[in-house]
Protein backbone atom coordinates (compact mmCIF):
# COMPACT_ATOMS: atom_id res chain seq x y z
CA UNK A 1 0.00 0.00 0.00
CA UNK A 2 1.54 3.28 -1.18
CA UNK A 3 1.17 6.42 1.13
CA UNK A 4 -1.67 7.85 -1.20
CA UNK A 5 -4.98 6.33 -1.25
CA UNK A 6 -6.05 4.72 -4.45
CA UNK A 7 -9.24 6.51 -5.10
CA UNK A 8 -6.93 9.65 -6.05
CA UNK A 9 -6.57 8.58 -9.12
CA UNK A 10 -10.31 7.49 -9.55
CA UNK A 11 -10.60 10.78 -11.98
CA UNK A 12 -7.82 10.41 -14.11
CA UNK A 13 -8.75 8.96 -17.24
CA UNK A 14 -4.82 8.47 -17.85
CA UNK A 15 -4.88 5.49 -15.34
CA UNK A 16 -8.30 4.16 -16.03
CA UNK A 17 -7.06 1.20 -17.52
CA UNK A 18 -4.80 0.13 -14.50
CA UNK A 19 -5.30 -2.57 -12.43
CA UNK A 20 -5.52 -1.71 -8.49
CA UNK A 21 -2.46 -3.35 -8.02
CA UNK A 22 -0.88 -1.47 -10.81
CA UNK A 23 -2.08 1.67 -9.57
CA UNK A 24 -0.68 1.38 -6.39
CA UNK A 25 3.09 0.55 -7.97
CA UNK A 26 2.34 4.39 -9.85
CA UNK A 27 1.23 5.78 -6.82
CA UNK A 28 4.27 4.47 -4.48
CA UNK A 29 6.51 6.78 -7.06
CA UNK A 30 4.23 9.84 -6.81
CA UNK A 31 4.30 12.64 -4.28
CA UNK A 32 1.72 15.48 -3.82
CA UNK A 33 2.73 19.32 -4.29
CA UNK A 34 0.94 22.34 -3.82
CA UNK A 35 1.20 25.34 -6.33
CA UNK A 36 -0.51 28.72 -5.17
CA UNK A 37 -1.68 30.85 -7.42
CA UNK A 38 0.71 32.54 -9.93
CA UNK A 39 3.73 30.12 -9.23
CA UNK A 40 5.24 28.28 -12.01
CA UNK A 41 5.13 24.58 -12.05
CA UNK A 42 7.76 24.46 -14.97
CA UNK A 43 9.37 26.53 -17.14
CA UNK A 44 9.58 26.66 -20.94
CA UNK A 45 12.89 24.84 -22.02
CA UNK A 46 13.72 23.70 -18.33
CA UNK A 47 14.81 20.58 -17.60
CA UNK A 48 11.67 17.94 -18.07
CA UNK A 49 12.28 16.34 -14.90
CA UNK A 50 9.03 15.52 -13.53
CA UNK A 51 5.54 14.63 -15.18
CA UNK A 52 2.40 15.45 -13.26
CA UNK A 53 -1.22 14.56 -13.14
CA UNK A 54 -3.38 17.73 -11.87
CA UNK A 55 -5.64 16.90 -8.78
CA UNK A 56 -7.21 20.33 -7.53
CA UNK A 57 -7.30 23.96 -9.38
CA UNK A 58 -6.37 25.21 -13.23
CA UNK A 59 -2.88 25.92 -14.93
CA UNK A 60 -2.32 27.93 -17.63
CA UNK A 61 0.34 26.45 -20.51
CA UNK A 62 2.31 29.32 -22.01
CA UNK A 63 4.54 29.48 -25.19
CA UNK A 64 6.75 32.48 -25.18
CA UNK A 65 8.02 33.12 -28.13
CA UNK A 66 12.01 34.68 -28.89
CA UNK A 67 10.10 38.13 -29.33
CA UNK A 68 9.00 38.11 -26.06
CA UNK A 69 5.41 37.22 -27.34
CA UNK A 70 3.06 34.56 -25.39
CA UNK A 71 0.60 32.58 -26.89
CA UNK A 72 -1.67 30.66 -24.30
CA UNK A 73 -1.79 26.73 -25.33
CA UNK A 74 -3.74 25.37 -23.38
CA UNK A 75 -5.37 24.88 -19.52
CA UNK A 76 -5.08 22.42 -17.84
CA UNK A 77 -7.84 20.73 -15.42
CA UNK A 78 -8.27 18.10 -12.81
CA UNK A 79 -7.67 14.89 -13.39
CA UNK A 80 -5.55 15.84 -16.39
CA UNK A 81 -1.85 14.09 -16.91
CA UNK A 82 0.88 17.03 -18.13
CA UNK A 83 4.20 17.87 -18.44
CA UNK A 84 4.16 14.80 -20.81
CA UNK A 85 7.95 15.68 -21.86
CA UNK A 86 9.66 12.24 -21.29
CA UNK A 87 7.02 10.51 -22.43
CA UNK A 88 7.72 12.04 -26.37
CA UNK A 89 11.20 12.05 -25.83
CA UNK A 90 11.75 15.70 -24.76
CA UNK A 91 14.42 16.54 -22.66
CA UNK A 92 12.82 19.96 -21.79
CA UNK A 93 9.94 21.48 -21.53
CA UNK A 94 8.19 23.14 -24.74
CA UNK A 95 6.30 24.98 -22.84
CA UNK A 96 5.43 27.28 -19.03
CA UNK A 97 3.35 26.01 -16.84
CA UNK A 98 1.62 27.90 -14.16
CA UNK A 99 -1.06 27.59 -11.29
CA UNK A 100 -3.94 30.10 -12.24
CA UNK A 101 -5.11 29.07 -8.80
CA UNK A 102 -4.21 27.45 -6.06
CA UNK A 103 -3.98 24.21 -7.27
CA UNK A 104 -2.47 20.44 -6.14
CA UNK A 105 -0.68 17.85 -8.51
CA UNK A 106 1.02 14.60 -8.13
CA UNK A 107 4.32 14.93 -9.08
CA UNK A 108 6.71 11.79 -10.73
CA UNK A 109 9.96 12.19 -11.53
CA UNK A 110 10.62 11.87 -15.35
CA UNK A 111 13.32 9.30 -14.53
CA UNK A 112 10.29 6.78 -12.99
CA UNK A 113 8.48 6.77 -16.44
CA UNK A 114 10.83 3.45 -18.06
CA UNK A 115 10.30 1.12 -15.45
CA UNK A 116 6.20 2.41 -14.75
CA UNK A 117 5.72 1.63 -18.17
CA UNK A 118 7.60 -1.77 -18.14
CA UNK A 119 5.51 -2.86 -15.38
CA UNK A 120 2.50 -1.24 -16.48
CA UNK A 121 1.72 -1.27 -20.16
CA UNK A 122 -1.26 0.34 -20.48
CA UNK A 123 0.64 3.77 -19.16
CA UNK A 124 2.06 3.56 -23.22
CA UNK A 125 -1.23 3.18 -24.18
CA UNK A 126 -2.90 5.97 -22.57
CA UNK A 127 0.00 8.57 -22.89
CA UNK A 128 -0.32 7.73 -26.57
CA UNK A 129 -4.28 8.81 -26.47
CA UNK A 130 -3.30 11.96 -23.90
CA UNK A 131 -0.93 13.27 -26.86
CA UNK A 132 -3.06 12.53 -29.38
CA UNK A 133 -5.90 13.91 -28.19
CA UNK A 134 -4.01 17.57 -27.81
CA UNK A 135 -2.43 16.95 -31.47
CA UNK A 136 -6.35 16.80 -32.58
CA UNK A 137 -6.92 19.89 -30.68
CA UNK A 138 -3.89 21.71 -31.65
CA UNK A 139 -4.66 20.78 -35.52
CA UNK A 140 -8.42 22.73 -34.81
CA UNK A 141 -6.32 25.57 -33.80
CA UNK A 142 -4.10 25.45 -36.62
CA UNK A 143 -7.47 25.25 -39.03
CA UNK A 144 -9.17 27.90 -37.24
CA UNK A 145 -6.24 30.58 -36.54
CA UNK A 146 -5.44 29.77 -40.61
CA UNK A 147 -9.23 30.02 -41.76
CA UNK A 148 -11.67 32.12 -39.23
CA UNK A 149 -12.37 35.69 -38.96
CA UNK A 150 -11.08 36.57 -35.28
CA UNK A 151 -14.94 36.90 -33.86
CA UNK A 152 -15.17 33.69 -34.69
CA UNK A 153 -12.03 32.32 -33.15
CA UNK A 154 -12.80 33.98 -30.07
CA UNK A 155 -16.06 32.59 -29.73
CA UNK A 156 -14.61 28.93 -30.43
CA UNK A 157 -12.66 29.87 -27.64
CA UNK A 158 -15.27 30.99 -25.26
CA UNK A 159 -17.07 27.51 -25.77
CA UNK A 160 -13.93 25.22 -25.22
CA UNK A 161 -13.52 26.84 -22.10
CA UNK A 162 -17.13 26.05 -20.97
CA UNK A 163 -16.90 22.42 -22.13
CA UNK A 164 -13.37 22.33 -20.42
CA UNK A 165 -14.01 24.41 -17.11
CA UNK A 166 -17.74 25.78 -17.31
CA UNK A 167 -20.23 26.07 -14.08
CA UNK A 168 -23.54 27.08 -14.22
CA UNK A 169 -24.22 30.11 -12.01
CA UNK A 170 -27.60 31.95 -11.81
CA UNK A 171 -26.90 34.29 -15.12
CA UNK A 172 -25.10 31.56 -16.97
CA UNK A 173 -22.32 29.54 -17.65
CA UNK A 174 -18.58 30.72 -16.08
CA UNK A 175 -15.43 29.91 -16.64
CA UNK A 176 -14.13 28.52 -13.27
CA UNK A 177 -10.89 29.93 -13.46
CA UNK A 178 -10.01 33.65 -13.05
CA UNK A 179 -9.49 34.87 -16.64
CA UNK A 180 -8.60 38.11 -18.44
CA UNK A 181 -9.28 39.48 -22.41
CA UNK A 182 -5.54 39.38 -22.70
CA UNK A 183 -5.56 35.46 -22.04
CA UNK A 184 -8.34 35.31 -24.46
CA UNK A 185 -6.10 37.63 -26.55
CA UNK A 186 -3.18 35.38 -26.08
CA UNK A 187 -5.54 32.34 -26.96
CA UNK A 188 -6.82 33.66 -30.17
CA UNK A 189 -3.89 35.45 -31.90
CA UNK A 190 -5.88 38.90 -32.07
CA UNK A 191 -4.69 41.91 -29.51
CA UNK A 192 -6.52 42.88 -26.25
CA UNK A 193 -7.90 46.01 -27.93
CA UNK A 194 -9.71 43.29 -30.44
CA UNK A 195 -10.78 41.03 -27.74
CA UNK A 196 -12.15 43.75 -25.33
CA UNK A 197 -14.19 45.15 -28.68
CA UNK A 198 -15.63 41.63 -29.64
CA UNK A 199 -16.80 41.21 -25.50
CA UNK A 200 -18.36 44.44 -25.40
CA UNK A 201 -20.26 44.09 -28.64
CA UNK A 202 -21.05 40.46 -27.17
CA UNK A 203 -22.01 42.32 -23.85
CA UNK A 204 -24.41 44.90 -25.73
CA UNK A 205 -26.33 42.07 -27.31
CA UNK A 206 -26.39 39.96 -23.76
CA UNK A 207 -24.42 37.16 -24.90
CA UNK A 208 -21.65 37.30 -22.67
CA UNK A 209 -21.01 39.23 -18.96
CA UNK A 210 -17.23 39.99 -18.52
CA UNK A 211 -15.10 41.22 -15.44
CA UNK A 212 -12.08 41.70 -14.63
CA UNK A 213 -11.17 38.34 -14.20
CA UNK A 214 -14.43 36.85 -14.69
CA UNK A 215 -16.31 35.50 -17.93
CA UNK A 216 -20.14 34.11 -17.93
CA UNK A 217 -21.39 33.24 -20.94
CA UNK A 218 -25.40 34.17 -20.38
CA UNK A 219 -26.30 32.89 -24.31
CA UNK A 220 -23.89 29.77 -25.21
CA UNK A 221 -26.17 29.07 -28.14
CA UNK A 222 -26.01 32.75 -29.49
CA UNK A 223 -22.23 32.06 -28.91
CA UNK A 224 -22.70 29.01 -31.22
CA UNK A 225 -24.13 30.46 -33.91
CA UNK A 226 -20.99 32.62 -33.98
CA UNK A 227 -18.59 30.12 -33.82
CA UNK A 228 -20.80 28.41 -36.72
CA UNK A 229 -21.40 30.73 -39.04
CA UNK A 230 -18.82 31.43 -42.18
CA UNK A 231 -18.69 34.77 -43.13
CA UNK A 232 -20.50 35.17 -46.66
CA UNK B 1 10.95 -14.47 -43.10
CA UNK B 2 8.23 -12.22 -44.31
CA UNK B 3 7.83 -11.82 -48.34
CA UNK B 4 9.68 -8.07 -47.38
CA UNK B 5 12.89 -7.52 -47.02
CA UNK B 6 14.44 -6.20 -43.82
CA UNK B 7 16.62 -3.72 -45.39
CA UNK B 8 13.01 -1.50 -46.97
CA UNK B 9 13.10 -0.79 -42.80
CA UNK B 10 16.86 0.61 -42.81
CA UNK B 11 15.27 4.40 -43.19
CA UNK B 12 12.53 4.24 -40.49
CA UNK B 13 13.35 5.89 -37.58
CA UNK B 14 9.58 4.47 -36.00
CA UNK B 15 11.46 0.88 -36.44
CA UNK B 16 15.29 1.89 -35.28
CA UNK B 17 14.93 0.22 -32.03
CA UNK B 18 13.70 -2.70 -33.01
CA UNK B 19 15.35 -5.91 -33.23
CA UNK B 20 15.73 -7.97 -36.52
CA UNK B 21 13.44 -10.26 -35.69
CA UNK B 22 10.75 -7.92 -34.56
CA UNK B 23 11.01 -6.63 -37.88
CA UNK B 24 10.38 -9.15 -39.75
CA UNK B 25 7.33 -9.48 -37.34
CA UNK B 26 6.16 -6.19 -38.40
CA UNK B 27 6.60 -6.78 -42.32
CA UNK B 28 4.89 -9.98 -42.26
CA UNK B 29 1.88 -8.05 -41.55
CA UNK B 30 2.20 -5.09 -44.30
CA UNK B 31 1.90 -4.96 -47.77
CA UNK B 32 3.24 -2.46 -50.45
CA UNK B 33 0.91 -0.23 -52.38
CA UNK B 34 1.61 2.35 -55.14
CA UNK B 35 -0.15 5.40 -55.37
CA UNK B 36 -0.20 7.48 -58.37
CA UNK B 37 0.51 11.33 -58.19
CA UNK B 38 -3.20 12.63 -57.48
CA UNK B 39 -4.56 9.89 -55.66
CA UNK B 40 -6.27 9.81 -52.69
CA UNK B 41 -4.32 7.31 -49.15
CA UNK B 42 -6.90 8.12 -46.70
CA UNK B 43 -10.04 10.41 -46.47
CA UNK B 44 -10.77 13.26 -43.62
CA UNK B 45 -13.51 11.18 -41.39
CA UNK B 46 -13.26 7.61 -43.28
CA UNK B 47 -12.72 4.55 -40.96
CA UNK B 48 -9.04 4.47 -40.26
CA UNK B 49 -8.79 1.04 -41.27
CA UNK B 50 -4.98 1.30 -41.82
CA UNK B 51 -1.54 2.94 -41.34
CA UNK B 52 1.31 3.19 -43.45
CA UNK B 53 5.29 3.99 -43.60
CA UNK B 54 6.26 6.16 -47.02
CA UNK B 55 9.05 4.49 -48.72
CA UNK B 56 8.63 6.56 -51.89
CA UNK B 57 7.34 9.64 -53.08
CA UNK B 58 5.49 12.96 -51.55
CA UNK B 59 1.94 13.27 -49.46
CA UNK B 60 -0.10 16.10 -49.17
CA UNK B 61 -2.00 16.15 -45.66
CA UNK B 62 -5.17 18.71 -45.17
CA UNK B 63 -7.90 19.17 -43.27
CA UNK B 64 -11.00 20.48 -45.17
CA UNK B 65 -13.39 22.72 -42.76
CA UNK B 66 -17.27 22.67 -43.08
CA UNK B 67 -17.11 25.25 -44.91
CA UNK B 68 -14.88 23.63 -47.50
CA UNK B 69 -11.42 25.79 -46.94
CA UNK B 70 -8.50 23.65 -47.10
CA UNK B 71 -5.60 23.79 -44.46
CA UNK B 72 -2.24 21.50 -45.36
CA UNK B 73 -1.11 20.32 -42.13
CA UNK B 74 2.17 18.72 -43.47
CA UNK B 75 3.57 16.75 -46.22
CA UNK B 76 4.61 13.07 -45.62
CA UNK B 77 8.55 12.34 -46.58
CA UNK B 78 9.89 8.96 -47.26
CA UNK B 79 10.68 7.28 -43.72
CA UNK B 80 7.54 8.49 -41.64
CA UNK B 81 5.01 6.50 -40.58
CA UNK B 82 1.65 8.44 -41.22
CA UNK B 83 -2.09 7.81 -40.69
CA UNK B 84 -1.75 7.42 -37.21
CA UNK B 85 -4.79 7.22 -35.68
CA UNK B 86 -5.71 3.32 -34.20
CA UNK B 87 -2.51 4.20 -32.17
CA UNK B 88 -4.14 7.68 -30.47
CA UNK B 89 -7.39 5.81 -30.25
CA UNK B 90 -8.74 7.43 -32.45
CA UNK B 91 -11.84 5.50 -35.32
CA UNK B 92 -11.37 7.74 -38.20
CA UNK B 93 -8.87 9.95 -40.32
CA UNK B 94 -9.07 13.28 -38.60
CA UNK B 95 -7.29 14.83 -42.64
CA UNK B 96 -7.08 13.65 -46.24
CA UNK B 97 -3.82 12.61 -47.26
CA UNK B 98 -2.93 12.74 -50.88
CA UNK B 99 -0.19 11.36 -53.56
CA UNK B 100 1.15 15.02 -54.50
CA UNK B 101 4.03 12.23 -56.72
CA UNK B 102 3.85 8.70 -57.46
CA UNK B 103 4.36 7.29 -54.26
CA UNK B 104 4.93 4.03 -52.69
CA UNK B 105 3.74 2.79 -49.23
CA UNK B 106 3.63 -0.01 -46.59
CA UNK B 107 0.39 -0.82 -45.54
CA UNK B 108 -1.12 -2.46 -42.01
CA UNK B 109 -4.08 -2.61 -40.77
CA UNK B 110 -5.28 -0.89 -38.04
CA UNK B 111 -6.11 -4.32 -36.66
CA UNK B 112 -2.81 -5.41 -36.73
CA UNK B 113 -1.51 -2.50 -34.05
CA UNK B 114 -2.55 -4.22 -30.76
CA UNK B 115 -0.85 -7.35 -31.56
CA UNK B 116 2.44 -6.30 -33.08
CA UNK B 117 3.05 -3.86 -29.73
CA UNK B 118 2.50 -6.84 -28.12
CA UNK B 119 5.35 -8.53 -29.44
CA UNK B 120 7.44 -5.46 -30.22
CA UNK B 121 6.83 -2.62 -27.05
CA UNK B 122 9.29 -0.54 -28.60
CA UNK B 123 6.68 0.18 -31.07
CA UNK B 124 4.25 2.12 -28.41
CA UNK B 125 7.21 4.40 -27.47
CA UNK B 126 7.91 5.20 -31.48
CA UNK B 127 4.75 6.33 -31.84
CA UNK B 128 4.44 8.42 -28.77
CA UNK B 129 7.98 10.22 -29.86
CA UNK B 130 6.26 10.54 -33.49
CA UNK B 131 3.03 11.84 -31.81
CA UNK B 132 4.92 14.11 -29.86
CA UNK B 133 7.38 15.85 -32.84
CA UNK B 134 3.84 16.50 -34.50
CA UNK B 135 2.55 17.96 -31.65
CA UNK B 136 5.54 19.99 -31.37
CA UNK B 137 5.45 20.69 -35.22
CA UNK B 138 1.87 21.82 -34.40
CA UNK B 139 2.22 23.90 -31.33
CA UNK B 140 4.67 26.34 -33.51
CA UNK B 141 2.54 26.31 -35.83
CA UNK B 142 0.00 27.69 -33.42
CA UNK B 143 2.50 30.07 -32.30
CA UNK B 144 3.36 31.36 -35.83
CA UNK B 145 -0.32 31.95 -36.88
CA UNK B 146 -0.93 33.77 -33.99
CA UNK B 147 2.20 35.97 -33.36
CA UNK B 148 3.55 36.51 -36.57
CA UNK B 149 2.93 38.72 -39.99
CA UNK B 150 2.19 36.72 -42.97
CA UNK B 151 5.53 37.38 -45.07
CA UNK B 152 7.66 35.44 -41.62
CA UNK B 153 4.86 33.04 -41.88
CA UNK B 154 5.73 32.29 -45.53
CA UNK B 155 9.07 32.44 -44.88
CA UNK B 156 8.95 29.75 -42.24
CA UNK B 157 7.05 27.61 -44.12
CA UNK B 158 9.44 27.64 -46.96
CA UNK B 159 12.35 27.39 -44.55
CA UNK B 160 10.97 23.82 -43.27
CA UNK B 161 10.14 22.50 -46.62
CA UNK B 162 13.33 22.74 -47.54
CA UNK B 163 14.96 20.83 -44.14
CA UNK B 164 12.03 18.16 -44.98
CA UNK B 165 12.81 18.13 -48.48
CA UNK B 166 15.07 20.32 -49.88
CA UNK B 167 17.37 19.01 -52.70
CA UNK B 168 20.13 20.79 -53.91
CA UNK B 169 20.18 22.35 -57.98
CA UNK B 170 22.31 24.95 -59.58
CA UNK B 171 20.91 27.61 -58.54
CA UNK B 172 19.56 27.26 -54.44
CA UNK B 173 17.76 24.63 -53.17
CA UNK B 174 14.29 23.08 -54.38
CA UNK B 175 11.40 21.77 -52.76
CA UNK B 176 11.57 17.95 -54.01
CA UNK B 177 8.32 17.61 -54.81
CA UNK B 178 5.35 20.06 -56.80
CA UNK B 179 4.28 22.46 -54.99
CA UNK B 180 2.14 25.39 -55.84
CA UNK B 181 1.73 29.08 -54.30
CA UNK B 182 -2.24 28.04 -53.45
CA UNK B 183 -0.23 25.37 -51.45
CA UNK B 184 1.80 27.63 -49.68
CA UNK B 185 -1.37 29.60 -48.86
CA UNK B 186 -3.26 26.60 -47.39
CA UNK B 187 -0.15 26.17 -45.22
CA UNK B 188 0.02 29.90 -44.02
CA UNK B 189 -3.63 30.79 -43.58
CA UNK B 190 -3.53 33.57 -46.40
CA UNK B 191 -4.56 34.04 -49.70
CA UNK B 192 -2.50 32.88 -53.10
CA UNK B 193 -2.97 36.69 -53.76
CA UNK B 194 -0.94 37.32 -50.87
CA UNK B 195 1.89 34.39 -51.04
CA UNK B 196 2.08 35.88 -55.30
CA UNK B 197 2.57 39.15 -53.62
CA UNK B 198 5.64 37.88 -51.15
CA UNK B 199 7.14 35.57 -53.75
CA UNK B 200 7.13 38.00 -56.80
CA UNK B 201 8.56 40.67 -53.78
CA UNK B 202 11.17 37.58 -53.01
CA UNK B 203 11.83 36.93 -56.92
CA UNK B 204 12.65 40.43 -57.64
CA UNK B 205 15.26 40.47 -54.40
CA UNK B 206 17.08 37.00 -55.48
CA UNK B 207 15.84 35.25 -52.64
CA UNK B 208 13.84 32.65 -54.58
CA UNK B 209 12.49 31.43 -58.27
CA UNK B 210 9.10 29.98 -58.43
CA UNK B 211 7.25 28.68 -61.38
CA UNK B 212 3.56 26.97 -61.46
CA UNK B 213 4.51 23.89 -59.60
CA UNK B 214 8.32 24.88 -58.71
CA UNK B 215 9.71 26.37 -55.44
CA UNK B 216 13.59 27.37 -55.36
CA UNK B 217 15.38 29.06 -52.59
CA UNK B 218 18.42 30.82 -54.00
CA UNK B 219 19.00 32.89 -50.97
CA UNK B 220 18.04 30.41 -47.91
CA UNK B 221 20.11 32.83 -45.63
CA UNK B 222 18.10 35.69 -46.76
CA UNK B 223 14.56 34.23 -46.08
CA UNK B 224 16.34 32.94 -42.87
CA UNK B 225 16.72 36.88 -41.42
CA UNK B 226 13.21 37.07 -42.98
CA UNK B 227 11.55 34.41 -40.63
CA UNK B 228 13.88 35.49 -37.48
CA UNK B 229 13.35 39.08 -37.85
CA UNK B 230 10.38 40.43 -35.60
CA UNK B 231 8.55 43.44 -37.20
CA UNK B 232 9.53 46.57 -34.83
Amino acid sequence: MSALDRSILDAVPAFAALTGKEIDIVLAQARSLRYPKGTTVFEQGGAADSFFVLLHGHLQVVKLTPAGQQVVIRYVVPGEMFGIAVQIGRQSYPATAQAVMDSLALVWPSSAWPTLVARCPALAESALHIVGTRLDEAHVRVVELATEEVERRVAHALLRLLKQAGRKVDDGIEVAFPITREDVAQMTGTTLHTVSRILSRWEARGLVESERQRIVVRDPHGLFAIAETAKA
